[in-house]
């Protein structure tokens, strides 16, 4: 197999992920949710919360980067196991 | 605002994402898609494709560049505006 | 195989859905997104949009059948493919 | 306000669903996402699962009806809160 070309990651995204923390033995998962948000607000990156996850703006690799470390966050938090669905999109026209 | 802690990006992560190139003039996207699956292949990370969308496995990073050139190839392709839903899980405890 | 159990559809779901168009020509898909919005304002069930979809609660069924009839709306303006994403929560502790 | 016009549902639509309990103390879900893939299959519909969801075709109705029963027999097996990712698509050109 040929090298594959290597394509320039978007310099810009509008994302909105949504995280679930698994086996948290509660169903409340707000205090979470809460930490998420605050890493989210304090990544400098554009953000704004809803009642069904966080939307983010800013390059492909900032934006991937704040999600990664919200999983980092909660596992560090002492959740074994994070599922995250996550809206991408980019635009070449604006 | 004190500077946020930096949390190391999750190691392993299994995603699933299904990209919808949107503006296209034909409802068909099979070719876009057939890009997307090739170039996921060609990363050398673990994946596989099914009817809604293409599962990959890697580090955080690794994946999620993937994706990331997957909207860089089909830009390249014309396509101006690019959605994708991404599920993306990680555990600690396997 | 035996007959399976039904179960009673949940009384009550949050939602949160991201509706797209697919093969519409322009990038620009703020007049579907529009209709969809007004349609699920129309529905009586308590909603709101985001930059990144549309929640809306009400019983299953209810909820269900205004994403339904949003693509079936967009259909008649033309549309012949449409992709949705959907958020569902259920909860039985409140 | 007008009363609303009412659209059709679709006929028909392909669905991929990722049912995620929230709050089972245990990080490991397989006992779960197996009940989930076994009414799945005694629905009658055409469906398979894979790595991170279940795909199901049938009308609006009928697929809607499968994962909301999903989410009435995961509760009814003691877990009191459920989230899901529903990627849905519908078409008029096939």
């Amino acid at each position: 197999m040929a090298a594959p070309t290597y394509y320039t990651l978007p310099a810009k995204c509008q994302a909105d992920f949504c995280l679930i923390p698994v086996g948290t033995t509660s169903p409340s998962i707000s205090t979470y949710i809460s930490q998420v948000e605050l890493l989210a607000t304090q990544s400098g990156l554009k953000c704004s919360t809803h009642d069904h996850g966080t939307a983010i703006e800013g390059s492909w690799t900032e934006v991937m980067n704040v999600i990664g470390q919200a999983h980092a966050l909660i596992h560090d938090a002492g959740v074994q196991r994070i599922y995250s669905d996550v809206r991408i999109g980019t635009r070449t026209d604006k």
